[in-house]
């Protein structure tokens, strides 16, 4: 047997080397390794690589690692919440503020902040994001599919850190399996009152189902669980086919049954996952974990090109 | 200041008289008392009552409680997620079955079973479910909402325990925000392949707000968070109305930033619910709350009611 | 496979009418309604019973259903941290306050309150404690175990319904196995700067081993974890015997790897509970569960006391 | 209002560069920050520095951290539990063993191996380790204070890495407020049964209250809850002193009223921290976020160093 290896850390020590010595102990830090090793296998090796969003993830400083991760060529399928999306399109012009969790909350309505735990968002902001949006909605005979309205809006917002901006330049689709739940659908449905704009809620389907029916081999990172989580295992259900590597990053554990946090394993019993694929959930915030696994996955993937760059080069 | 009062707890106590008890207890109790208080007036007085439902209640037994309050006339607006509904038509057929949260996954899928925590769905009943529903989708040339859809649906199912089907004869509008996101949307979109049958992903938009606009007091029963508890309180917040009493039921605490933990008080700060509001969370497995609760204001109700009947019999 | 029962409830139904349908839904109600079978089980035969307490029970209220156990001889030991007996005493003579979670706790202090999540102590009650403890404190030539000394204490305190009182009374013995981490304990150091007392850290384990040691049969009631929850489990351990019968109802969850949050079944590969044991956790407040577990069970005892004795009638 | 920095990461980035940006993000990612900046402090200032430590944090391969701590002055009391210790003394001489959290229990006990989670232990370790508690054990006539027995057992312990045996290199004081409640206590209660060993439960509460009277400025680093949290706050309590730096990093939340997931405000209200402290709580698995925030401290503290021998060289 494997014995657990006491970790050791130091100043300047990198990201990569602490994660890399978590494989050696227990609990949530060897689960992080983990999720790191199947992370740089997936990015590295010929896989489908789908990623699922869920959890204010933008309004905590989440973006610039998505679409980083989008720009880098390691997302090929983007399942997300329209909030995110919306906070991805506030930060295109406008911002969100570090507030205080502790705050008198109708005090906050008085000065025209909306919390989101220890973030504030200015009324201001909202307004920029209305005027936005009803500038850069489509008007179109064709209906569409909810994917071609985020590549539409994502062709307008002019910001390449935008998650959005980055799927459409990179050809990622990006799917809203909850559209209507969002200021983006709110949106959509106060510029269809005056605009010819209609989208078929089942348009979606074919689409991503297509993309799981066409995989070789895939892999899906869940952060945080949602609709976005089940909107890809459900797709990849309805094929022959099914994921080779999971990672869920969440702070929902399985006693209650819901499906955030529900395991990975349970996902085998359904055929959504591969009996022989690797998977792990890492128990935590994700502002936490999902720096530090791409971090540490980017530092090793470089490494590893590196290695074979110097190969080539003898 | 009030006094903890010892709880006191005797055989045969009725599960009104034990949360009545819970008022003076610190912690959960006292919050499911303060809960099962709101409720009742709001079950008892003029509110618009919304009730929102996530988590996999239907699998883990709670659908005739979710029923029970349609055709009682407790809910005025339902917004649930797909795959209760699912759950909910497979039960008007066939049955979940009970099994062991500690299972080999693989093993299952081979014996062609899948399952959520401690419950177990066979392949048939999903088979059923999939023939059932090709049959009751309906071939319509005029673009549906997804209300209008679950309406339909809903006049098919053949039995009265079901949530659709109570919806249905209640005329209770069943609002789905994710409904791609489910297998009815998986259905409705292999029908569609074939048949006429289109859903505006928008068009329930126009509906809830307009009933959200309507309301002059409203109250709202948040079960689990997820995609429902946004869509009820985004829809309450394009109005100048908001909630005067809410309550929601979770295993999810705020520390992660995410809407399904986010208190109700974070709520105020967006307008959503009233800064004058009654509202409280408690924190704990809704299959064990929810029943509660709901036994607790129900036996208060019909207190209430022999109280004033006895009043007007003098 | 059995079915999962739809959970019907109604106004004016009984706990234990509610946990029993429990016992066929899914997720957290099924855990409760085994835990309410196992405890039954325990209650009505012929195992030694062990009760451990952590967690703030007593300032949130469950004082009686605590002394209620121990006085109606469902007792054998208890293991319970010093913050509960602290509490104990104090209700005995004062009282725990109605508060608000959401407090200004610098402001708190200045009124002379402390905070217990939403219960608040009274400076005076603290001051009436140390005064009553400096007043019962024993002056002893002999050495004390932990146990000797809160049997002393209990036969000062002038409550009936004092956990310590009626454990005195029933002769079950209490054991505290972090009794310096308590006021009782810095009141205990307090007096034995100018009287002899001393209390030998390790005599405890002598009498608790014993009883281990003496078991035939036995069952454990574990609330809420912490430090009584391993101090049973481990004096189990050194010896031959192990737990029959074992629940534990607590808000911890297994992945951080601590001891409050461990299944019982890891408590099986220690040797500490029977590979053929009946076990199982009840995730949630105890504040909900332990009052509805123990009314349920306490309605199923008296009802099968009732049968047996009309069976002797006949 | 300050801005959320949305998260920049890169190949071969620090811990302590990640930590830094962390600082402009939300939820948990900016209460690491948070408690790294006062970790900082904490370190480079002048404070009495307590460290308390529960959870299975030895098994789960965070030994080296600590006694790092220790080595590096950075730690003037530590509170621990038993079961650390026991963990401590084991890994002197043994190992415990990478495993897996979804095992079979009772075919582990067969094996002789005990799990923690994910992390086994031999049998033939803790017969090693009985073995060496049987030979280091002290025959006294003189009462020991626990703190005194824990400094003779380090004295024993041949192994720089142990925090036990760092403890006693670097003078200091270990209390165990559960010492009866571990394998040390059970240990030392077999010894004294042949021996002549006694140790005063109250003793060491003179030792560390006088600590905590001689403090100017102090803080407090609480890694998961547990007894040695209350018994360092309950000490600084019966002085006139109390915490001026506090951080807890733990995964218990506040709503269940328990001691180790209560807010570090609430003890604000007890007059165990300042009001005028900086305290900040990070919520999730300290096997994590310890190594993080003690990495970017130390990083950052060769810095501070690094750059005021600059400018003294100057």
């Amino acid at each position: 047997m494997d014995v657990v290896g006491q970790l050791e850390i130091g100043p300047g020590m990198s990201v990569a080397a602490l994660v890399e010595r978590m494989n050696h102990c227990g609990f949530g830090a060897r689960r992080l390794a983990q999720a790191t090793a199947i992370y740089e296998k997936m990015l590295s090796g010929d896989f489908t690589k789908f990623l699922t969003i869920s959890g204010a993830m933008v309004p905590a400083g989440m973006r610039q690692i998505i679409s980083g991760l989008i720009r880098g060529g390691h997302v090929d399928v983007l399942v997300i919440t329209g909030a995110n999306l919306v906070h991805d399109i506030i930060e295109s012009f406008g911002c969100h503020c570090i507030g205080k969790a502790e705050s008198d909350d109708a005090a906050l309505r008085a000065e025209g902040k909306s919390r989101i735990y220890d973030v504030f968002l200015r009324d201001e902001d909202f307004v920029g994001f209305e005027d936005l949006m009803q500038k850069i909605m489509p008007e179109l005979e064709k209906t569409l599919s909810g994917r071609e309205l985020m590549s539409i809006l994502g062709s307008q917002i002019n910001d390449e850190r935008s998650i959005l901006r980055s799927a459409y330049e990179m050809n990622v689709p990006v799917f809203c399996p909850a559209l209507p739940d969002s200021m983006i659908g709110l949106q959509a449905w106060m510029f269809s009152q005056t605009h010819r704009l209609i989208v078929d809620a089942f348009a979606d389907i074919n689409e991503i189902v297509d993309i799981c029916y066409g995989c070789k081999r895939s892999g899906i990172l869940i952060v945080g669980g949602g609709a976005p989580k089940n909107f890809a295992l459900q797709s990849m259900l309805v094929t022959p086919n099914c994921f080779d590597l999971a990672i869920q990053l969440t702070t929902d554990t399985p006693e209650n049954g819901g499906l955030s946090g529900a395991t990975l394993s349970e996902a085998v019993s359904w055929g959504k996952i591969s009996e022989h694929a690797e998977f792990v959930t890492v128990y935590g915030d994700a502002t936490i974990t999902l720096p530090m696994m791409v971090a540490a996955a980017m530092e090793r993937l470089k490494g590893d090109r590196e290695t074979s760059q110097e190969d080539l080069s003898r």
